[in-house]
């Protein structure tokens, strides 16, 4: 393709998030710590890590956040919405993710940080409800709204642009439903108060009709129907989704293709979660753990192809399990029991116990979800950007498109796509005398 | 590069394993059970995987086997060396990686496959001994010895042509010395009895004299200094090396890429082994297991390159233990704990426990060697073969060239390396729209 | 209280079995391979195990099988009831608990061992379902059939006496009902076919009614009600349960007290477990399930005392989970995550995975629960024997008694019971200058 | 035996501990937090644990501290020595075991707390060096100095009498020598400078001419050998030791009797810990690592009896590994393998992996050992105090008495000691109908 030139970020860039719990606020206060120097954007591929230009031997390595125009993180500005009436200072304490020491020092910037009312319904998610929440005739009306608190945001940071990313609770499990084929379907239902539009994809449309790209980190329907899509290409936005990849999923993404690029089998694979924090309570709930049991489950089908391969993988027996699990908080914990078969089917096992956070691994991709979508939207993309695959959990791709999952062959692409829209060749990775 | 034709697998390939312990023997019994039919090749990558020709929407995904010329499994013989008079069967009977019954079932095959005398020396590996052992005047001799060993058991077997596989036990650690800086100096190092030079040098010597391709499965020093790389380009042979990647090292060369692709931190990996077969029992002594650390060392540092990114990898603290632990015989277990860093410098932990299986694991990575090294031989491939890093911990690469241990970069070039051979174009594993 | 003398056991004792799964024939074939000295009982308290008399400088250990009159092995016969038709070899061979070869040897003594029809419905356990079932016009009549079915199985065995061990599956969770609270109540149930009877009851009425020595190895409701607690009173017959303590509850009993004795606190134990067995098959369903957790949950209640150490135990948050998962087969996994509190009130955890085996820890205990019921009876030891808690997880006591789950006080009371009944005198484990 | 009566405690009871690193001062911080209420001494038997007094019917269940007449939290005092010149809120800060805002709130009672000049000698701490110490001419000198040392302190805080347990580092490992055979050989040795006296024996030479209790948290030689036994006999004072059971030795000594409880079988038991802290940077040196290698071995073999049960324990492969591991500091963990056997011989494994905390596990132990040493003094009782056994990982017992290491053994003890103490009955766990 046509390598479109990218325009200038200037001015100020309000990120927006429909949700302000552990998540949010953590990367509120987080990207303040790395604006003052006090503390590091760990897990920001944007701001960590390099991208390697030309053959090795030509030793071009620069930092991704110099190669392409991104915003800089000066640049930022936040807005948010919540059903609690708390401030970023207030649910970041609450949230207890970040030590009291690390929250205070930036006390005065979080507390300035104060929720919108949410636009939300109970009947999408069934263990939570707040106050502050916004009440209107219909859906149409309630999104209408949202858009006003947009413009208003924009409007009161002075702002450039805008991108919004959802940071709220997973919504219950819905099947696209006759109102997502198109978009005059959709405001149809809007209208009528279709039960199958859920308040996160008010957000979606109200960010898109007002051109600001949107991406879901949740795992429930919000921007992935035919109606939204219809919508980005419209408005020439980007969107992407969906459920931040971060913890469990994040490991069986790296090391479910390692086994399979050694012709390794796999019997069974059981993953369970224990969850303390609000998006665990969330979950407890089997209408929403449902929306997340599907986004999880058919990571494993897609990059092992068991219809490739039949007897590695073709009686696999893949289990996911997540468990509301008070005394832990915000630091869940993921235990993998893995049965592998080696060389004429002898049987191998391995477990695997990851002690995460799962605010701290999903602050940094709220970050780099912001400015890459930013990023394209200068660029000119439009539409569903498959290349953010590398941070969701099922990746939002075009109709008729297959999910990667492998996290090696999205982040490669990922790296790829900032080369070509940088206007530089793709790699190989193969040696150079063999180039 | 201008491919060349590859010529014509036909008649028999013999392959030659100095060492028939577990190793050796489960991969014995592995291809005799797959030629008849009862099990499966899993792990091996020529028999078991497919590979992509083209883009996706083409779908043209022949098996590696049906894609290059590879010796067919029905056409391989087997010979080797050990310090042990025990044939294949009494072997892998004493070494307890297959059931009694899948042994049984192959009793007349390997009862057939007995060892001819080993080139040992307890100075190189202080925990073995065994009667069955080559006496000579001197090094040069015992080398000569070797090459006809090898070629009467060609001749024995009418077999077309042959490869070897070192998997015998890891001899102590050696720093190149003088001797090994030339093909001259080796020479004369093996007619002056030079201490620098260990058995499992005369074999690769002498297999590369023949005019037959090597790999080393061991860590220790065996084809990779100077004198027989040159002797590889000079014999138009090619070699590969070293030291199977098996157990924890194949899950680290997995996992750290994972975390680095999204800029996670580490603090710190402690690595613990726990393996009671005879590799196990040699490794018990010191000067072995130096040869054996000096390889799994390497890894982390290769894959995370602390000196590019100090802020997440410049104090990783790394260790890695091996302990004989005759309770589990083949049955090792390796267990890591991994401290990494997150958003704001925030601490999780990663604890990966793998009960695996040595031999299992390291029988596929044999046969594979074979065949791809006999493949590489026919396509007038000579000298240190760098796209097999996939198979090995420690990899062989060429005087000046950089290691590379991520093992889905090993992955995509052995496999780019393949479509090559085969006169197509390698993958960027962009979309096609990109491409 | 004044000890009774034992009576002698001669001639045969015929081990009942309702169930001839996994369990019933693993104990079958061990008991046959220990007479022929080929395997260990190892497991089994009465066989292995030495019992102190007296003050430790006197040094009298004899092994419990020496101390108390128990029946030998040679003089154990075997009979059970089954709904599949299967033999015991045929049955062991599906479970695959044991090994091939270790079922080989033992082919003929297993193929020997036929069921009886089984009393039985689905209506109480949802995932079994099997032919070999009797058919009769109520319950009373089933019962009937049972007691003659024990009849006979004594004749044909020309046995001295019998004892009943369940070893079938998990009933559902049934309440008490009004049938349980008196015999005669019970015996009206039989008649008029009341749903809360179950199978089990019936073969726990059965076996007391014939003078019976009987114990449940499974959750359900079986003889731990008045009705049968008063017919063993009336019958002079000794009863025991419930529901064998195998793999994580018995770890849990051993570390639990142990964290109290030293004052440690606890905030949360998730227990997950995954079991491939027909076993697990049956606790897919959440009925029988129930009966699982309900067993399996109080036990750190009890151990704990939350009443008197609020500060310690009062907010545990405890979860067990049970998960069917086929890959492992009979060889079960139990993970336990435990989140302990320390000095000031400081954060560790403790994980625990037990790779274990359901019928390699069960059969021991079948052995020694009829062994020891016969024993009682023979000392003339009638009702609920709670000195045998050790043995169960949820340990049958007396109306208004408290149940022990500590380990280690079951194990210090089994002990003493058996020091009483010999004659000798209780320990303390106090020093002896200080006794 | 008779009963003494105890004498009242009265006034100010001063705590003496050589070493004020992370144990010291986490054992003075808590003890302030919890005399102004606001922690708990969680992890202490003696301010949290109840003893049953008489049959259960009666439910006579004190709290211990309100049992016996140990001396109130309000009335320790503290003091210690150090190699370091840092007060004790200045150690607590380097060691980061307490939080930051904990230590805060006790900022000023730590700061009273100032390190007097330590004998010490790079000799028996070869990784440890500090400018805080003696100067002397000889050993009987520097004994003779931290007598006066401790006078001084008690004079200082008009404390009424004191106790003395040592939280320093571990010493190397000395074998008992001559000079340890007899007091007077002892005193010779002090004043030769006999290179077998290291200076926790000074410390415990002092504390008991001063008449004051003596424990020994280390697993160096200390006071465990004749000359200080004679020497406590002779001044009528209680010590105990050696080595605090905290971490991984104290979960074995709950597991393995559990274990043998029923009869289990042992193959194999891999211990390794990984450790941060200055005891970890100490035990990294061999000799050091030694003394706590002999401490913590013996404990298997002393519980499991292999003598006894050659066919259970006979061939079991017990190792211990200790790694200084920075990255974590004062979090230490330990992870074990366990190869378990059970009916017929057939393997099972258990892995546990505890995060624990070092100093929050030592804490509890000191509190406890000074109030319970204190008051055994004040119960008279002199020399070795066998049943203080459950503090420890390697018991100081007399001659020729046989240490238990069973935590449920050594636990009824403790409590029936304190029975026996306070003129009541010693439990024996049986039920009241057979008593």
């Amino acid at each position: 393709m046509t390598q479109r030139p990218i325009k200038e970020s200037k001015g100020k860039l309000l990120v927006l998030t429909p949700g302000m719990g552990a998540v949010a606020t953590t990367f509120f206060a987080g990207v303040e710590a790395v604006r003052r120097g006090t503390a590091l954007p760990i897990g920001s591929v944007t701001q960590m890590q390099t991208i390697r230009i030309g053959p090795r031997s030509e030793n071009r390595n620069p930092l991704i956040r110099d190669f392409v125009p991104l915003a800089p993180l000066d640049s930022l500005a936040f807005a948010g919405w919540d059903v609690f009436p708390d401030d970023a200072f207030e649910a970041a304490s609450r949230a207890e993710v970040l030590r009291r020491h690390d929250l205070e020092a930036h006390k005065e910037f979080l507390h300035s940080i104060k929720p919108m009312k949410a636009a939300f319904s109970r009947d999408y998610v069934k263990r939570l409800d707040g106050p502050n929440v916004k009440t209107a005739k219909n859906k149409l009306e309630l999104a209408e709204e949202i858009r006003q608190d947009i413009r208003n945001a924009i409007a009161q940071h002075k702002a450039d642009r805008a991108v919004m990313v959802w940071c709220g609770s997973t919504e219950i499990y819905l099947e696209p439903a006759e109102c997502h084929r198109s978009l005059e379907a959709f405001e149809a239902g809007l209208r009528a108060n279709d039960p199958a539009i859920s308040p996160s994809q008010l957000y979606a449309y109200a960010a898109i009709q007002e051109g600001i790209p949107y991406a879901n980190g949740a795992p429930n329907l919000s921007a992935d129907f035919p109606a939204l899509e219809e919508l980005a290409h419209a408005k020439n936005v980007p969107i992407a989704g969906k459920d931040f990849k971060t913890g469990q999923t994040l490991v069986k993404t790296v090391l479910a293709p390692g086994l399979k690029a050694r012709s390794l089998g796999l019997k069974g694979w059981f993953s369970t979660n224990l969850l303390g924090n609000r998006d665990g309570e969330v979950l407890d709930d089997p209408e929403s753990f449902k929306a997340k049991e599907v986004t999880k489950s058919g990571v494993l089908d897609s990059i092992l192809q068991p219809e490739v391969y039949p007897e590695l993988y073709g009686d696999l027996f893949h289990r996911i399990r997540i468990h509301y699990y008070p005394p832990r908080g915000d630091e869940k914990e993921g235990w993998d029991n893995i049965d592998i078969t080696g060389w004429l089917g002898y049987p191998m096992q391995m477990k695997i116990d990851f002690l995460c956070r799962d605010s701290i691994l999903a602050a940094p991709v709220v970050l780099d979800l912001a400015l890459l979508l930013d990023l394209a939207g200068r660029a000119g993309r439009s539409g569903v950007q498959e290349w953010l695959s590398f941070y969701f959990k099922s990746p939002h791709v075009e109709r008729g498109h297959v999910q990667e999952h492998d996290l090696f062959l999205q982040h490669l692409r990922l790296k790829n796509t900032l080369r070509i829209m940088a206007g530089e060749q793709p790699l190989t990775h193969l040696a150079e005398h063999d180039e």
